[in-house]
């Protein structure tokens, strides 16, 4: 069940996926579990989810949302309430069925336990998918009057999809995520809340992840289950592909039909509410890694490294008590601003820890030995540059700040400039397989396709329509390329997650 | 399912139950869902296990601990492995057994699904009620060496019991917790690491919900199942019945031995690892809500109070701006040091604003009106007094800091006088009985009784062991009150929740 970790990180170059599962393993950030599908998300992985968690939550109440907790389980029937949810939703779902075990013997004559036929449910529990259906039964019993709106509430959460083809952070059966539920009085108030959710998602992926994102309204064919419009922010990976970062639904009045939720308004007259919803999930953790990782290992902006600097202090026996008290110093002078870690584990010699920490993506290691400290110096190393520089005790915070947001802006820069040097404008559907062979990346297409075309381009070559982006240019006149009919939006095609 | 929530609330006098209810839906903290024993927790609820998931957080870091995630599910057979373990949690299990639901005609000649007979699971999983097993298992796959130890992760997540009988927050099927496990080479680490969780539970309890907290040890009849022992805080509440807030189990090598966990000392000799687990759950929350509420419903200590300040403006129509400016001017001057709210709803009056947030616990109020601002003053109002006072605008965030800090000690001091008055030395059976019939409380008595006479004990008087108290003055030639036998530990006895 477990893939054997190989001793050095695969290239890229020669295998992105098995690059990407040894980058995640390499800096101790997952492991597989006894569970199908399931992973464990071990401190270093954890950690930079929790960094997310606070910018995104932070921004959520920053917009007048407040969390909530909804129960793990929903019952069975309910899935069925709206046509299309229950559609996309009831081949992969985890069933609970018992709710007690009983003593048995088992095949090997030891002790074992069985589910107890005494305890069978009357209608059987679903471990939840996604929560629109028992938070819509929930604002059924909440709302009666147009003074009970808008409700902007978030839940955190884990979520169950029995995913067949699983991989750490991008699928997996089990996963982490928030997802933001709201009820409004009028329709455009809740796309109003779309896409300020949308906005919210892609100034996170940018500002806080580093990640270049296109902000787009999903194709029909690639909407979710329920909603009359999904937009979605696409990032980039390094080996062409796309990643759907995070998206954001307006669903229209379809859960309020569907759990018959409504309001009085203030003219008087019942109506159905409208909603929306909104999720990131921990797959976004795989987008980072995916976006800024190298060869060397992982890659983590500053601004979720879990280590942010770490102190290597570099010295023979007779120096420890010396360096390990200017090391200390240090470190007290950079905490408070910075995440800061000293590693004097003592059986590690320093080129096993520097190499340690690159792998595990900490921004800047910070050296400092006998003749560094006489200097009043350290010599710093930055993850994602090969040089070693000096640089001074004296006031090390203020030149530690510059040096992280120069990294955090960097990377930004470059994922930006990868992306675009991959995002083509192509004349023909030859030339799009040709590339999508060589070197994929994102197609920008003035679009003339229907569902069909649509269907029929993603059975021909596996790209899929990721978005219509939100900058949307003038298609008038223009003959789309892939289907030779006459263009009604500009798409983004590419492989995807 | 739902209970009918009366205008007032309850007296606490005349029906302590209905009174806890009653306090926590008029202030909107919980909601019934249509899932049995799970309840829905409101933000006014969630917000509150927020302020103490936070402020538990950062201890358990400020202790080394670092946070991890472990699947929700377990494989069944894991629960067999450690004996009394599958005792305490097989018969209140969630069981997981299919993975797919299939479309069917209901009984109503409408759409229905139910679980598809072939996507049933070769062998089920348990949803998890704790997470020792899985994570002993991966333990079982980390530590290889005495270098690895010690490991000290924790995990939020949500669990679920089967519980029979519910009660919100305190019993509840599914609810959401904290679980730190914890890994040593040696007996003495482990039972240290032990104690100190307990010590971290205990100054939360007292320094952050205000509620004074016994500490103590388990009998072996209230132990968690596979610890070898199981310490407690024991929290006092106004019907006089303990609450167990907190436990934190040394679990020896139980679970290192039931996975086979065994670590190279640094002496070269295999070992199995030591362990501990401690857990504090939404529980704790419950615990708030008796300790300190009265009969106009809830009160937050102002350290977890989700809005700690209440600015009402009071204003006939005319005045509005003026009065509404200053508001914000004060809530402005407020922000930062304290978390304030301005009510400004323009459909409610002011006495149904006061009710409101009196009911929903917020500390402090103050109102502001026209005259109060020529003055350059507000009128504030303390959540726990009955006078109101009038204090300066300029420099109101000092004057507001003392109030808040005043509250925070008061609560406490009131807490522990209501339990002191109420913790009772008797001379016999019989005056516990008494007792116990017309003002429970805590009993404090020099035990002396075995496993059967506490059996007994608690058949008769549906008082339990509570704990052993840490602080253990001699007990020497003294005589147990309740058995008759010589003593052999001071024990505190109680009926609990």
């Amino acid at each position: 069940m477990a893939r054997e970790t190989p001793a050095v990180i695969t290239r890229r170059d020669v295998d992105y996926s098995a690059w990407y599962l040894d980058v995640i393993t390499h800096a101790d950030m997952v492991d597989d579990s006894p569970v199908r599908g399931c992973k464990v998300l071990k401190p270093h992985g954890y950690a930079v989810w929790e960094a997310m968690r606070d910018a995104l939550d932070a921004r959520f109440k920053a917009t007048g949302h407040v969390n909530a907790y909804f129960p793990l389980f929903i019952p069975m029937s309910f899935l069925s309430k709206e046509a299309e949810h229950v559609e996309g939703f009831a081949k992969e779902c985890a069933v609970v069925t018992h709710h007690r075990l009983r003593s048995v013997t088992g095949p090997d004559g030891k002790a074992a336990v069985e589910p107890d036929p005494e305890s069978k449910l009357d209608e059987p529990l679903i471990v939840r998918p996604t929560s629109e259906t028992i938070i819509w039964h929930m604002y059924g019993r909440w709302i009666d009057s147009w003074r009970d709106l808008p409700i902007l509430i978030n839940q955190w959460a884990n979520v169950v999809r029995w995913e067949m083809k699983t991989r750490p952070f991008l699928r997996t059966t089990e996963f982490l995520w928030q997802e933001g539920h709201t009820a409004h009085a009028t329709a455009d108030e809740a796309v109003a809340e779309t896409l300020q959710m949308l906005d919210v998602y892609a100034e996170v992926a940018e500002k806080v992840l580093a990640v270049p994102v296109i902000k787009g309204r999903k194709s029909a064919r690639e909407r979710f289950a329920g909603a009359v419009d999904t937009y979605t922010i696409e990032a980039f990976m390094q080996n062409g592909w796309a990643l759907q970062a995070g998206t954001s639904h307006f669903l229209g009045q379809n859960f309020a039909k569907a759990f018959d939720v409504t309001f009085q308004s203030a003219a008087g007259v019942r109506e159905h509410v409208w909603a929306t919803s909104w999720g990131v999930s921990t797959r976004l953790v795989g987008a980072v890694v995916m976006t800024h990782s190298d060869d060397d290992g992982l890659v983590l902006p500053p601004a979720i490294a879990p280590i942010q600097v770490v102190i290597v202090p570099v010295y023979k026996d007779a120096e420890k008590d010396h360096v390990l008290t200017a090391a200390r110093a240090l470190a007290d002078a950079l905490r408070g601003r910075f995440r800061v870690r000293i590693d004097d584990r003592e059986h590690l010699r320093p080129g096993p820890k520097y190499f340690e920490w690159e792998r595990k993506g900490v921004p800047l290691r910070l050296e400092l030995g006998p003749r560094d400290i006489a200097k009043g110096q350290a010599f710093a190393k930055l993850r994602i540059r090969s040089d070693k520089f000096s640089i001074a005790l004296d006031g090390a915070a203020d030149v530690v700040a510059t040096l992280l947001d120069d990294m955090q802006a960097e990377l930004l820069v470059r994922a930006t400039a990868m992306r675009d040097a991959r995002t083509y404008e192509v004349g023909s559907r030859a030339e799009l397989a040709r590339l999508l062979d060589e070197t994929p990346g994102f197609f920008r297409v003035p679009w003339g396709g229907d569902d069909a075309d649509e269907d029929a381009l993603k059975e021909e070559t596996r790209a899929t329509l990721r978005c219509y982006p939100l900058d949307q240019p003038s298609v008038e006149g223009l003959t789309c390329p892939l289907t030779g009919k006459p263009a009604h939006a500009w798409a983004i095609f590419a492989r995807a997650y």
